[in-house]
């Protein structure tokens, strides 16, 4: 089993209207020294793969087929051999 | 300046309803070996605090009163100084 730990960032270029938002947020709290902020996801998937090459290319295929958007995301991810 | 690089999670004992979501389309695509999918937020914040204790309490309050829900949500955070 391997647990592949992925994040998937809009990229630098895109406007980020939620993190935008955040900002706006805890200026009005308070918070006058933020100065970015940045919203993305974090996905943690448990996978049952018979070796390591073999995970890797799954979540590849994962990521791009339904977790990223292609057009305004990037994504990474780190594999790690549960016990 | 630092940034802060925050990880907010569901409580393990919480159900996470968009994780099984995509755990069930990923069995519809084909992906048959992914047994778990727990989606999380992280964030990044840049913020210009004097030191690092200040902006270590500040992203504390943050997280306290915006970014995590504490009856659902645990977080954790490091913080980078930045140049």
């Amino acid at each position: 089993m391997y647990k592949a730990k992925i994040f998937v960032q809009l990229k630098a270029s895109v406007l980020d209207p939620q993190g935008k938002a955040v900002t706006n947020s805890l200026h009005n709290l308070g918070f006058a020294d933020v100065a970015e902020t940045r919203i993305s996801k974090y996905i943690e998937i448990s996978i049952d793969s018979a070796d390591e090459a073999k995970a890797k290319t799954e979540i590849e295929q994962i990521c791009d087929s339904l977790l990223a958007n292609p057009n305004t995301e990037t994504y990474n991810f780190v594999l790690e051999k549960q016990e």
